[in-house]
């Protein structure tokens, strides 16, 4: 198994985003990052909080990382836009 | 001077909070804590991000921290609504 993984947080239930990262924690991944951009970012920092303080208070949040990057729009356009990364990992 | 300030972020435009901490770091405050919860989560990111790479390039980025916060909903139900706080401290 990995020792890390990486799940990416978008606009699907919020709950595919737990269980993606429940999943790996249980099948012996010890860190997770879970990243996002824009407007997901807060929906991120739910996983994270949501994987604690419901099913794995053993889970211990790392190190946070904001950012930004620049995405180019359909007409053209370079637009900035801010990410996040949350360290999960095992205690 | 406050050595410390906080900037709570939520409704308004962008740059109402973005303006409220550059006034507070050039008034001599030395680290502004950007807060926020729910969805304005990612606007306080999008807030931090700015400040540093639009017009502070000498404000680092501190120590992040998220959380979760109970509230009561009109109808008397308890919700949960994720936190986050940001620091940034000037070099």
């Amino acid at each position: 198994m990995a020792d890390e993984a990486v799940v990416f947080v978008g606009s699907k239930p919020i709950m595919n985003y737990v269980l993606a990262t429940l999943t790996q924690l249980n099948e012996g991944t010890n860190k997770v990052v879970v990243k996002a951009r824009g407007k997901a970012i807060s929906r991120a920092v739910d996983v994270a909080e949501i994987v604690r303080n419901r099913f794995m208070p053993n889970v211990e949040v790392g190190e946070i990382k904001i950012g930004t990057e620049e995405l180019e729009s359909e007409q053209g356009r370079v637009v900035n836009v801010s990410t996040i990364e949350i360290e999960l990992v095992k205690a």
